[in-house]
């Protein structure tokens, strides 16, 4: 029961405003402190460009990546290294790839997607805008999954895989963006065992915060898709993706792809044409930083108390600040990079605004949703990582006292 | 006149073949110490990860790359920095998204090309493999173009460019893969003052060798396509692309793309979508190791210093081997990775067959030619930059014996 006064808060507010802040929380970026765990990438190879397999990494080739990096993606991605790609420095580009080809190709031999009246995606919501945006910018129609404590709704999922048109399913199973919900072992036995229509659905398994704990010895677990799949001959069923985006540096890691050995002989072939080889001198990095996904869990630690502060500082401004009024409620996750909130109804935009007007830019509100369509405008993703601690903190103060004035606002409490 | 006896040249044959050999001469690759001229690369940031304008390499962002490499790649590209996109290791990759974007989304508001029955490109042969690879992928039908001594026959293009299906052409216009010829004035002039029917017909100016010359000073020079074209109000008509794949490492440079104003805004619009950046740590590092062209030219006179004997050598054998008896003709160049032998009408499959099976890989005959396809069969890709010298020169005595050889076999002169 909100019974804060108006004066009150708009007091508040013209305090921050008065403030002339300029900060950005818009998007889930590592802080300085957190990339800075991975300055010596450059210069480890000291003169050695060799891969174990004395493959020189500076010259052409190899499109499937260095044995080394696709062994260690594996030991992420969890499927046989054999089956692993290794690509540029974006899974986002991998993903983008995967899409224009069935857009053009088509998958195994299915008609390709362009030359279809209608392809849709099941878009668990709220999501992550780049999934959407490849969506969005291909024409594929997206249809809103509501998202449950174990993950996208099953039910809704089973009965709309059902239509030929359906070709896909976008899943972060893992601290998902933004609700930071790990998959049920149901929701993934279920996932695995989809019998879609069209025989070129394709599970879309952008994994990007496996190993992205808070506590490592708390970390959430989630079934392994590829193996849950293959156990019911269903093993084309998904693309599995991740990177060290948010592990070594954002902007130049290595991202990574894993799926069936029919899946991957065709993305392989595909590749083969587009590029003569990604860049292997980076895999070659990367392997030799980590060498094993144990080294990778022990940095992640590293990044683990670097960023758990922030969602604790967020955790407890929000608790402090909203938890009594009943405007809000939010995600208490165990890793990735997101917190989302949900305000009330019809209020989101309008908070996003007036942080914006404060000098706090947030992400915007829709953007977790297909078309930047939130139809209760009310999800709001807090991308705690990037900010320092006193920035956090006056930025998360601001915010709650926006969430209330919208709400004020928006029920003439005057 | 061809004079040497069938059991001379068969004799030499088996004596090659003797020897087991185990050579790969098939691809355009630089060689170990080539290669080994930018090894400073790696470790060459020493933990200064900043870009000029201080943003953070490390970090996610900048879709169109960080100025200094942008400014860099202008250079080389010869269009204002504004204009240009830096990539990751791949100039063919940006070629794909390219074509793969007008497939599916069209280009500057026309028709994708994916909606329409059928869409042609113009491909000047013999010509590099990888391109036609790109087309024949997306179902876009080549058409050959004759090479001439200035470049492809423009009589021929601008004839074909009335027709609305034509939609590209493909260029090397600088020291082209395979001939080695660079384009003259006319023929560019030409180019740029193209009116194709279709507003969407782009050249595809793929300037892979722009500062590959054998003699710094004696370098081939070629006019500026897009001043060209700006000047006659046409500067929409080219995508201009390069890489340091051939500068610094071929599988771990930096590629680029420069365009019109309008291309670019384009191009960039499309690129945001797929990926949240290029590489811009390796983008730093290139920035960091050439500064500007000068020091570009410079490194590539150490390139030359390596690789210049190799193609002496070559010439010198082809002289020795085959200058007397009017079996074959090749190609003189002043730079690039390639020098291009036409040997008599129907041999040269035979040829490769006959160097293979002793043991001497070659550029399959017929890759110079869309679908693979020469239809006199007689153009063979030398690539001489990889193999030492001694290997080259076994391969080439081989080769020249294999061209007697097979032309003996065709003409049953037993």
């Amino acid at each position: 029961m909100f019974m804060e006064s108006l004066q009150n808060v708009q007091k508040k507010y013209a305090a921050f405003k008065a403030q002339g802040l300029k900060l950005d929380m818009s998007r889930g970026k590592p802080c300085s402190e957190q990339v800075a765990l991975s300055d010596d990438l450059d210069g480890i190879l000291k003169g050695n460009y060799l891969s174990q397999a004395s493959e020189d990494c500076r010259n052409y080739g190899n499109p499937a990546g260095i044995a080394e990096a696709r062994e260690l993606c594996a030991q992420i991605l969890e499927v046989p290294s054999s089956q692993v790609l290794v690509g540029g420095n974006s899974s986002l580009n991998l993903m983008s790839d995967t899409i224009k080809r069935a857009m053009l190709k088509g998958i195994m031999g299915n008609t390709p997607w362009c030359k279809l009246p209608k392809v849709k995606f099941l878009c668990p919501v709220p999501g992550y805008d780049r999934h959407f945006g490849l969506c969005e910018d291909a024409g594929i129609e997206m249809v809103n999954i509501p998202m449950t404590s174990g993950g996208p709704d099953m039910n809704e999922v089973e009965r709309l895989v059902k239509s030929e048109a359906v070709k896909g399913i976008w899943c972060v199973p893992k601290y998902s963006n933004p609700d930071g919900i790990s998959y049920s072992d149901e929701t993934i036995k279920r996932l695995a065992t989809l019998k879609p229509t069209a025989a070129d659905f394709r599970i879309f398994w952008d994994n990007a915060y496996c190993v992205h704990h808070f506590d490592i010895n708390k970390p959430d677990k989630i079934l392994n898709i590829y193996d849950e799949c293959a156990k019911h001959g269903n093993e084309d069923l998904v693309y599995i993706f991740a990177s060290t985006s948010k592990v070594t540096f954002a902007g130049a890691g290595i991202a990574a792809m894993g799926a069936s050995p029919a899946n991957f002989k065709e993305i392989l072939a595909a590749t083969k044409v587009q590029t003569i080889g990604f860049d292997k001198v980076n895999q070659l990095r990367h392997a030799r930083f980590f060498c094993n996904k144990d080294n990778i869990l022990a940095h992640m630690e590293k990044h683990a108390q670097i960023i758990k502060p922030k969602f604790d500082l967020v955790m407890q401004i929000l608790e402090e600040e909203l938890a009594d009024c009943g405007l809000a409620s939010w995600s208490k996750p165990n890793g990735g990079y997101f917190i989302s909130v949900f305000v009330k109804e019809g209020t989101a935009k309008r908070v996003c605004a007036l942080c914006q007007e404060s000098g706090v830019t947030l992400t915007g509100a829709g953007a977790t949703y297909p078309y930047g369509d939130d139809p209760d405008d009310s999800n709001i993703r807090i991308a705690p990582t990037f900010p320092p601690l006193d920035e956090l903190e006056i930025s998360m103060r601001l915010f709650c006292t926006c969430v209330k004035l919208a709400y004020i606002e928006n029920n003439n409490i005057f």
